[in-house]
C-alpha cells in the first residue's frame, strides 16, 4: 500500500519544504494544505499570499531570493498605480496580477477557492495537490500595542516591528477543512503529517485550529513531524521567534514545542542548535535544515519522511 | 465675456478633435463630454473605453496609431491571463490596467464616475474638463442578424462584421446628464456645441439622447456644429458608414445629416467629398478633416470654432 502524506504550510519556508516533498513523492501521495488566514482584498482583488507563494514555487516560477512573487516579473501597473495615488504598499507584479484577476473573477462567478486553486495549478503545470485549508474566509487579527491589526497591516505595512499581545483567527470557528484536506486526513493510506517550517502562530495555527483536525489526528494516531522555522533561535525569515516571545513562549525551539504542545510527535531542528532538554513524548532529530536550493529542499523533505517512518 | 464650448465625443475620432480643441481653448472654456454607453465590466474591472481614449490622448499618453491604449505599454498580465484561460479578447496593457483597477476600486468606495474621471485626469496632468455624459450605467445594445449583442461583443469580438438591425441604449431613459455636462449646457458663456467625428449612432446618439439635452440646446438656440466622421463616404475608423446604411440611412454625409436631423446647424465635411445637395437649414463647410497629427487636430478644431461663430 502506497503511503500518503499531508504537508501543512504557510508561505516562504512552507513553500520550500512543499517543493522538496513534491520532488520525492508522486502527486497521488502528497496533499499540500496551505494557510489562507492571511488572504485579503487589495485593489479590489482577492490575494492569497501563501497559496500564491507555494504555487509559484511548485511551478518553478518563484523568485529565487525574494520569498514572494515571480522571478520573471515587471512592475508597470504598480508604477501607474502609484502615479494615480492608489494603494501601492503591497507590491503586485504585472504577471502576478493576472493570477489575482483570474481568481477574483472566478470567485465572483461562484467557484470555490479549492476549484480555482486547482485550475491555476493545472494551467501552471503543478501536478501535486495544492489545497486551501478551507473555503471560508478566515482573517488573522493581531492585537498589538497600537491596537488590532489585520495580518497584512502587521506583516507588510508595519514589517512586524510592533509588539503583539494576542493573535486570533476571525471566522475560524465557522470554517471547515476543505474537502481535499478532509479526504487526505481520512485516507487509509495516510502515513504522516508534516508541519513545514512556517510561522507556527501565523501560518500553522489557523490550519490546525480548524474544527476536527486535531481530533482526526489524535483519533487515528497519525504521526506528526514538524520542521523548525528557527535556526540559532532566530526565524530564517519572518517574525516567528519574536512573536513566540511576545506571546509568552520561549523564543527558540523550546517555545516552538510548547506552542505545538501535544500535536506533534517529532521535530527536526538544525544541527547548529542544542537539542531541547525536556522533551517528553517527542523525538528530536537534528540536521542541516537551511533550504537554499532544490537539493537542500529534497534533503529536508527526506528527513521528514524518515522521521515519520520512525514515529509510526 | 469669454465664450465657452462643449464637445460631445466618443473614442478615437472624438479624442483627436477634443485634443485639438484643448490646444486652442483654455481649460475654463471647454467641457469635453464623453460617451459612456460602451462602458463595460471585464475581468471584474470597470472599463470606460471612450473616457480612457480621450484621457490618454489629452495627457499625451495615447498610442499614436492604434486608437486605443497607451504608447508606452507592455502586455505581461495579458500573457499570463491567456495562460490561465482567462478572457483575453479585450486587450488590457499593464499600465492601462492600473487605471481600471483604480476606477473599479473607487466605484466600490462609492465615488461617482465624474469624480473618478477628474481624479485620474488630475494625476495624468489633464487640465481641461473631461466629463462622462452621465453617472448612471447605460448599455448600448445592438440587435443584429445573430441576435442582441452588447457593444463590446459587436465591436471588439465580432469586429462589427455582422449586420445590425437596430441600436438601443439600455438605461438611457433613467439617466441624467452629469452635473458638469448640465452646468456647461446652462452656462451663459456657452457659445456652441461641437459634435466630434465619432460614430453618430454608437457614440453621439447616447449623449444627445439623455433627458433634456436636445431641449436645452433648442431652447437656448445654442449653435451646434458636427464634424463628419466620413471621408469619401467611408468612416476614417470604425463602422459609421456601414451602420448608417444598415439602419436605413444613406452611407455618406447625407445619411449623417439625416441621422442628426434638426439637432445640428452646420457640418464640416472633407474637401474631397461633394457638398450635400439638399441641406436646408444647415451650413456646410469643407476642409481637410483628416487628423493625423497635432497640427491637423488644431486645424479641424479651428474650423469648428469658426463655423460656430458664423452660426451664432
Amino acid at each position: 500500500m502506497n503511503k500518503s502524506y499531508i504537508a501543512l504550510c504557510g508561505g516562504v519556508g512552507g513553500s520550500k519544504l512543499a517543493d522538496g516533498l513534491a520532488r520525492i513523492l508522486p502527486p497521488d501521495r502528497l496533499t499540500i494544505v496551505v494557510n489562507t488566514a492571511d488572504d485579503f482584498d487589495h485593489l479590489g482583488l482577492r490575494i492569497c499570499p501563501d497559496l500564491d507563494t507555494v504555487t509559484y514555487m511548485l511551478s518553478d516560477l518563484a523568485h529565487p531570493q525574494r520569498g514572494w512573487g515571480r522571478a520573471d516579473e515587471t512592475w508597470a501597473c504598480m508604477e501607474v498605480t502609484k502615479q494615480l495615488g492608489g494603494d501601492s504598499w503591497f507590491q503586485l507584479g504585472d504577471r502576478d496580477l493576472a493570477l489575482h484577476l483570474y481568481r477574483t473573477q472566478r470567485i465572483k462567478e461562484g467557484a470555490s477557492l479549492s476549484a480555482i486553486t486547482s485550475e491555476i495549478c493545472r494551467r501552471f503545470g503543478v501536478e501535486h495537490s495544492l489545497v486551501p485549508m478551507c473555503e471560508e474566509v478566515v482573517n488573522t487579527i493581531i492585537d498589538t500595542e497600537i491596537g488590532e491589526l489585520s495580518f497584512q497591516d502587521y506583516f507588510v505595512r508595519h514589517q512586524c516591528a510592533i509588539t503583539a499581545h494576542r493573535v486570533r483567527y476571525e471566522g475560524l470557528g465557522r470554517a471547515k477543512p476543505s474537502a481535499a484536506f478532509e479526504a487526505a486526513l481520512s485516507s487509509p493510506q495516510l502515513a504522516g503529517i508534516i508541519i513545514a517550517p512556517s510561522n507556527p502562530i501565523l501560518s500553522i495555527g489557523p490550519i490546525v485550529g480548524l474544527a476536527g483536525v486535531r481530533e482526526a489526528i489524535a483519533e487515528r494516531r497519525i504521526p506528526v513531524a514538524a520542521v523548525s522555522p528557527l535556526i540559532g533561535g532566530k526565524a530564517v525569515k519572518g517574525p516567528a521567534d519574536k512573536l513566540l516571545a511576545e506571546l509568552g513562549y520561549e523564543a527558540g525551539n523550546g517555545g516552538l514545542l510548547a506552542y505545538y504542545g501535544g500535536l506533534i510527535d517529532g521535530v527536526i531542528i538544525d544541527s547548529r542548535d542544542e537539542v531541547i532538554g525536556a522533551n517528553p513524548g517527542n523525538l528530536t532529530v537534528s540536521g542541516d535544515i537551511l533550504m537554499k536550493d532544490a537539493q537542500d529542499r529534497i534533503r529536508v523533505a527526506q528527513l521528514c519522511i524518515d522521521l515519520l517512518s520512525r514515529l509510526t
